[in-house]
């Protein structure tokens, strides 16, 4: 294959082949694993790679000596013009909302594109003229989206391959944190990924398939309707509905599916006490809140609550959703400091911006802290080979981080895009335009590696 | 007065004054009451009236061979210019979204505009030019808005205008059913106004100010946080606030004030009752369900409750809600026909659209019917002759409808609009531009005259 695949390569880009160069945009904490990945590459393959953040000390600093780091600003057309032309491949960890930019771009000048982000129907309208141009613009290759892909497509393509009938997939991952860290802590969390996204989840409506029949779970009923999955060695864990789980059916192409849930793990607890932040309306971000300047966590809680001269904050809250004064769900909220007269420290902002802020303050990796993934499968088929007995299979995989820079969520964010780049620009993936890793080609030789990265896929068989 | 008006308009106006001509655009059935009162007027001043709606044969007969009735489409920009071009004042009753394209074609052709709705960015952005070419364009002259405006400035103006303090102000209105027409209704309502509003009701953030804090609402708390107010010969209303109170600081010039809040009535129980279509998600307008064509009342209550072969329905959501399966919440549910098998007997549809299609089955007005306006404000001020003593104003307003056509709705939106259509062209209001009822010289008169229909404004000191 290696000798097939260099012989190709050089008759077609004689001068290019010693030197591929990759252009990583953003180098951001979740870039921390992927950079160290593609600087290996440079040792090993000779390969060239540019880093460009807006914070150019930053970039330089990832870049350890051996990468070039640049002040990079993605609305700079000149800039995105010049830096792309110079690269085989660009991978943008730019927030989502530019990376149609850098598509654009690298649609122009015919450059491969990796991102860890949902194909929006922007990015889907290039399919064809990227195909055309021969070009891999490959999404959705990080954890989730990403590995959980990758991880339940392979079970999903052996389970049908065997000729058996899907009619169950329900499936969870969180970003959690490793047993030693999560010990002292009542919520047995801290944000190891964008905080916006963790006090923004769930709003909008959420949709599953339930044994045949369309279900629909409003935002404010979310987290208290979770359930309870054990993985042996690590204990219960608590899942909640992602938003649209529906969109899988046409992914995974699973129409006619009785079951269909994906959803998202905590520890046991952790939705019972975030609700009261979703019932007082504290995660709302359509309005700015008055008078936030001047705010302390305390005033915050209160403007959800009814005046009353006579009743503490605690005692009002307490009243108001039900919750017992000495229990669990208040010694959360209190571990927190939401009653505390602190200021929340902003100018302005949504209810949601507020809790997030204060939420920092104690949801914050420190220097001890190591963080832990979780992704759990459940497939349930009908087994031909066994008069059509109801089966379960069950995929886990559990990783850890190694400290608070190389988190399991920057290792499992940044080894498959890694990966996903080398395989490209080794011309080992046949396939072209917009993609995500639901297709063997991909899905095969990037889990393959990641177990060599300690990523442990456990599959089991589970009878009835 | 009447002289010295009748002397300056005919020296103005010598070919009008004869045959003022009033533009109706909107003929359905909250204009019954306008009608009536503009053909009055064709009699009694021998003005001219063209009535316009989609619906020809409605418009005819709503003219009772009085007035002109025409097939009318207000996007048809020909036809819109030349009806405007005829008339001396327009009457908006289209819905709202349509009224910037009648507002323009007034400003253009320099006539006078009155409508019920509220005014918006696009209508405001209008007041300078509207006020240079002498033109009244008076907006939320109806019920609520309208009839609250009124009823509220006269007080507020009162109070300040004998040197006292203003520091609270709450308001309610209800439009509900007349004594012997909720009798055998366990929810002492049905819909006597825009059906789709009264299902949307509440969505959003509530904003109001309580005892000098600012306080929020998120909707699905919305229907649990009501308020008891008592109405002499009436009995218990029940309120839940609306949307955005703090915009009445500005509209009644009310920043400072220590309590601002805005309601609506209901009978006391259809809150907590409502509350299961907020809880489930039902009202959400959001994103269509799957599978409606073949929808039963019963199967869109289940879309919202999990799956679970061994319990009913009404199990389900009894448990999921903690409602008493015998209980008054539930048996509200049953006499709607919630449960039942019956097709809701739409194609497609969003919940808050199934919701209303299955709402209007049962709380549609029959014959008998008749439908009850209630508004109810409370003003507190520091009375400065009685050392600063804190003191309350009640004022309520209750007025019945006559039968299904001639509803307290209709005359409450109605007279109003008619009134200020009559008192502009009879040159009697000074004011230009962008107008709302909040000034002396409109309100007075059409309360004045309200009366005279049996609108009976009751203001009541309160001392404690």
């Amino acid at each position: 294959m290696r000798t097939i695949f260099i012989d190709r390569t050089l008759s077609q880009q004689p001068e290019n082949f010693l030197m591929k160069h990759i252009l990583l945009l953003g180098a951001g904490q979740s870039a921390s694993t992927l950079i160290e990945y593609l600087l290996n590459l440079l040792d090993t393959k000779g390969w060239k790679l540019s880093i460009g953040d807006v914070d150019e000390a930053l970039a330089q600093e990832k870049g350890k000596g051996k990468a070039r780091g640049l002040a990079f600003n993605v609305t700079d057309q000149g800039q995105l013009t010049n830096e792309v032309k110079n690269a085989d491949l660009v991978i943008s960890m730019l927030p989502a909302r530019f990376h149609m930019l850098v598509a654009n771009e690298c649609l122009k000048q015919s450059k491969h594109l990796v991102t860890a982000s949902y194909v929006n129907d922007e990015m889907r309208a290039l399919h064809v003229e990227a195909e055309q141009k021969g070009l891999v613009f490959l999404n959705e290759c990080g954890l989730d989206p990403g590995i959980d892909h990758m991880s339940a497509m392979k079970v999903i393509d052996k389970i049908r391959g065997e000729g058996n009938e899907l009619i169950g997939f329900e499936s969870f991952t969180g970003g959690l944190l490793a047993l030693e860290s999560e010990a002292d802590n009542p919520w047995k969390y801290k944000f190891t990924w964008n905080p916006r996204n963790v006090v923004l989840a769930g709003q909008g409506v959420v949709k599953f398939i339930q044994e045949g029949t369309y279900k629909f779970i409003p935002y404010h009923r979310l987290f208290r309707r979770t359930e309870i999955v054990h993985i042996p060695k690590y204990g219960e864990f608590e899942g909640y509905a992602n938003r649209d789980s529906l969109k899988y059916l046409d992914v995974y192409n699973l129409r006619g599916i009785r079951t269909l849930y994906r959803g998202t793990f905590r520890r046991p607890g952790y939705s019972k006490a975030w609700n009261v932040f979703v019932q007082l309306g504290a995660t709302d971000d359509t309005y700015k809140m008055e008078g936030v300047e001047t705010m302390t966590h305390r005033g915050f809680i209160n403007s959800f609550l009814s005046y009353n001269p006579h009743d503490s904050v605690e005692l009002k809250l307490a009243h108001y959703l039900n919750l017992e004064m000495e229990g669990e769900i208040m010694y959360k909220l209190k571990w927190l400091g939401v009653f505390s007269n602190e200021l929340v420290g902003l100018k302005e902002g949504t209810p949601a911006q507020i809790l997030e802020t204060i939420l920092r303050k104690k949801w914050t990796l420190n220097k001890e802290d190591r963080d832990m993934i979780v992704m759990w499968h459940k497939f349930t088929y009908l087994d031909k080979a066994n008069e059509n007995k109801e089966t379960e299979i069950h995929s886990t995989l559990v990783t850890m981080g190694e400290d608070r820079v190389h988190t399991a969520m920057s290792k499992s964010v940044g080894l498959p895009l890694g990966i996903a780049a080398r395989l490209i620009l080794e011309d080992k993936i046949q396939s072209r335009g917009v993609l995500i890793p639901i297709i063997k080609e991909l899905y095969e030789p990037i889990m393959e590696e990641l177990e060599t990265y300690g990523f442990d896929f456990n599959e089991s068989c589970v009878f009835d």
